[in-house]
């Protein structure tokens, strides 16, 4: 490996930018365009395209020559229970120490962003309160774009002047890792700290982002460090858990921590665990997926009996996770209607599709064009005076006014009248997770077509041009939002076609699907996403329809693209190898393979 | 193969019992008493024995021979993409198929067992109303050891004369198939009937069995007919689905199987997955676990429909599975008590090791010296008189009398006052499963110290002897019920020890972690059965307390030996390959390992 930070860089969705780079910057931009006579040429292996030769693989292997094998020998003669005892004590113990670590900073980045996003929208709202006229509004506008630039500044600084691998969901790059690619400074305590950091602000600033994709990659970080006993970022060694300091264990604790941070995210501790599989192993180790259960078990627990403590209620044990769904029971649905639920995985696997050729021609763009960190920072801010500019405007011009009956989330009156609130404004004017909330649980007709049209529409937009910026950005929570918004209206519209009105009543439902059908859609996960959404309803009989939409929504999008982790991880040019050879190839002469892709002038 | 009958039988728990089969009994007998030679050794290959040449393994590995490649040549020319496609939507359709069959004739034993011994308890019952003195109170008790005698006669006949490895759980066998033994008739149709047909009479008649894992195996069984659309036993070949008969398709479709059997039984969808994943599959395939996932999905949707549509409220969809743990709604644990729970989990180990034990030397006995058809039957009967007879000493001998307050099923007043009921005749006068949700939810103070202790000792040996007994017999339920009961009595215990009523109150939920600790102490699953357990409970907050209970249950009881599903394998000489080789093996040299196991005289 040259230059660790180029390739950092490089899958944080930018071309280095340092001076001393022009060489192998260079050498990319040739690497590119030969991928793309090479696809112009339409072959079957359009998946692999071209690799950067610029990735190590990690050693998994045990080397076993002699030495090895006398050191068995020797220890086959001594006390091996003990030893193996102990070391597989310790592995728990770790395990143990992740899931307590990684269940510990969500918590704080919760509280974090529930104060600070708390505290910009009552200021926000106290300005909007009392300045209703024409002009005197654009205050409280430009003090909510005030707040977002600076809060978006902070996270775009620590992420192009940090550590540049802190960037997006961080998911890819597990992805790769986990699957035996080292992407450089992937788990350093240093990209921990930024993306820890740098999400806080994103989602404060109003951005189109998730915090859950980032709790995973700060989970991987946590348990890498935690495994290793020793940081690089602060030259500090521990000098214990020595044993681990393989590829092979660190791996394992790595998988470990990425459970842990879905545990986390979402409350899902068997999700998670089925995520590692899912992304992760391509061999089921009975024991270590036992291990991975175990830290995953524990962050969730402890995640959850902070939470409580910190709203109120110690060992309630009511939060099992950062995302809360809430509460869907009552809500049946009848088995006509799964019919239409795969109808709604089509449409998401349509606009999944669609979703992802868009970021892919953005991101494509941002590699030629916006590589200079000033640029980075530039871009960020000004979508995020383009966010808080289409939001301000969709609060404005809606004037869907409704009566407060129920809790609503920061409610502005504006130009409504006594008693009333926007309804607009309680989908602009809070965290995405809020919105999501709102969109799964306000009651029927609280939300006009007017209102709702606008917002999926923004807010679609909105997230593609989002993710690939250089701050850390989770793309969960904003395709949930899409999808929870197109949902909603799908339900509406079949409520207001059916002849009775107590038909198609429970539109929550429908956004529930709609939000599913999306994610589903985009990122093309299968069962893990399944038990993950299931987990986080906690509501078991909307297994059917969650599994048939998102199997729906995947077999839709395939046969446009790939998932939008994938494109990352092919854009960047990481040489991942997938489940399986495509069908039909065991004619294939790995001498045509190589005759094709190693000589670009072939 | 010589003779699969033998081999078979076998499996099953008996040597071979035709006239024929001489010869090979006496190599058994000799590789026998060579495994115990070996044993004597005390060498470290302990858990392997002696293997019986009598196991077929499954072809997975296509054979890339020149007809192979031009076949695929020619595929690769032709239209790839629609003869890839068709074969994968088959394989759904299949997925489908097994997953609404495997719904449906579980709600069909389900209903018959609900019929069958709601009949003969209240007939007996009725009996038991009338005659409360010393003399005449022996009519009911030889009418309910009559009814239950002809019930256990009729399973044993059709496991002894029909199929003979269609005893047991059958999760032994599943668990060697899906590891690529073919083990003969396993997942033929006459097995499935002798299996569903016996165990639907074996619970009916009272036995210490459930029909949880007879479920598991009929599952496969009806997997392995949907997909080769053809049956063996009818001599009748639909000739559809051709494509899958290969061994590796064939496999594929019986872990849908099994999964979707485990979804029926315990209405645990995910954890038929993970059940599938870790007993059975050693390669992780991503697409393999969506479609065993979407069978699993499937059929607890039947079954939810089924069981639903049956208990009057059609698409409350309150049913999800066989076994249904209850509500356990506002029972909450302190953190203290997880240290409880940890004790309950080293209790759990020990006596799952003693279960084990016992049932080692037992089913050692009987493969020794009962091994005549004539004499399993004559055992199956002699094991249905003693239960019935200690049941009705302990009720009769029992005086606790406790006031109707809430619902009892099959209550019982003999020598109680009016308005009153035995407590005794509540666990031993019903189903195990009633008995399992007695214990879960009875309130505090209705079972005494003195009904329940006697009920755990009398239960917990019932259990040993009955497992492996020529009948269809699951292991789940029985282990769930020793293990609610002495679970209750720790509670009791500790109850009874506290200062404050308020503390320990919650019973059930004792009775809910010794359960677990029970189950997890004999068979040793790890992350499926925590899966199965949380899912049966509906409740997530109980996911830790029962995570840490099974792995301290497991680590407890691998001290001492192994799970019962493997201990039954080993007997039978079963070349299983394990997860791993043993620690601390690599210096190992084949020449060693042979020369040791190959020449009994070496």
């Amino acid at each position: 490996m040259n230059d660790p930070n180029e390739t950092s860089s490089l899958l944080a969705g930018r071309p280095p930018s340092s001076a001393n780079s022009a060489s192998s910057d260079t050498i990319i931009r040739q690497r590119h365009a030969s991928a793309g006579r090479n696809r112009a040429r339409g072959e079957e292996f359009e998946a692999m395209d071209v690799l950067s030769d610029r990735y190590q693989s990690s050693d998994y292997d045990v080397i076993e020559n002699q030495l090895h094998t006398e050191d068995e020998q020797l220890l086959a003669k001594q006390k091996i229970p003990k030893f193996i005892w102990q070391l597989e004590m310790k592995r728990w113990f770790v395990m143990l120490l992740i899931g307590m670590t990684t269940g510990g900073y969500p918590a704080g980045v919760d509280i974090c962003i529930d104060v600070l996003a708390g505290s910009k929208y009552s200021l926000v709202a106290s300005y909007f309160a009392h300045k209703v006229d024409d002009i005197s509004i654009l205050i409280p506008f430009f003090l909510w774009m005030g707040i977002d630039v600076v809060f978006v500044f902070l996270a775009a600084m620590l992420v192009v002047y940090g550590e540049p691998v802190a960037a997006g969901s961080g998911i890819p790059q597990i992805k790769c890792y986990l699957n035996g690619v080292l992407v450089p400074h992937v788990v350093r305590f240093k990209t921990l700290l930024c993306k820890v950091i740098g999400i806080i602000f994103a989602v404060s600033g109003g951005l189109a982002v998730g915090k859950e994709g980032p709790m995973i990659h700060a989970g991987s970080v946590v348990a890498a460090g935690v495994s290793q006993g020793k940081s690089t970022t602060f030259r500090r060694d521990l000098k214990i858990f020595r044993d681990f300091r393989t590829d092979h264990e660190k791996r394992d604790f790595v998988s470990g921590g990425a459970a842990a941070g879905v545990a986390a995210a979402f409350g899902a501790p068997i999700g998670g665990v089925l995520f590692s599989l899912e992304e992760g192993a391509s061999f089921w180790n009975q024991s270590l997926t036992w291990r991975i259960f175990f830290a995953s078990m524990t962050c969730s627990f402890t995640l959850n009996v902070l939470l409580s403590y910190y709203n109120g209620n110690p060992w309630s044990l009511s939060s099992p996770g950062l995302i809360n769904f809430g509460e869907f029971t009552g809500i049946d649905y009848h088995g006509y209607e799964i019919l239409l639920f795969l109808l709604m995985g089509v449409i998401g696997g349509l606009l999944g599709a669609l979703f992802n050729a868009i970021n892919y021609k953005i991101t494509v763009f941002r590699m030629k064009y916006v590589y200079r960190g000033s640029m980075c920072v530039m871009e960020v801010i000004v979508i995020a005076i383009l966010t808080v500019s289409l939001s301000f405007l969709s609060i404005y011009l809606g004037k869907d006014c409704q009566p407060v009956t129920q809790y609503v989330e920061n409610p502005l009156q504006l130009f409504c009248g006594d008693g009333e609130y926007s309804a607009s404004a309680s989908l602009f004017f809070s965290t995405p997770e809020e919105s999501v909330k709102t969109l799964f649980h306000a009651r029927e007709g609280s939300i006009s077509f007017l209102t709702l049209l606008p917002f999926c529409v923004i807010y679609f937009l909105l997230a593609t041009l989002t993710y690939g910026l250089s701050i850390p950005s989770g793309l969960f929570i904003p395709c949930l939002l899409a999808g929870a918004a197109w949902g909603r209206l799908f339900g509406m519209f079949l409520h207001y076609l059916s002849p009775t009105p107590e038909v198609f009543s429970a539109c929550g439902l429908y956004a529930l699907i709609g939000a599913a059908a999306q994610l589903g859609g985009v990122i093309r996960m299968t069962i893990s996403l399944t038990v993950i959404l299931m987990e986080a309803t906690h509501n078991i009989t909307y297994g059917l329809p969650l599994m048939l939409v998102l199997i729906t929504a995947k077999w839709v999008g395939d046969i446009f693209n790939h998932g939008l982790y994938d494109i990352h991880i092919e854009l960047h040019s990481v040489p991942l190898l997938h489940w399986g050879p495509p069908p039909v190839s065991s004619h294939i002469k790995a001498r045509l393979v190589i005759r094709d892709w190693s000589c670009d002038g072939w």
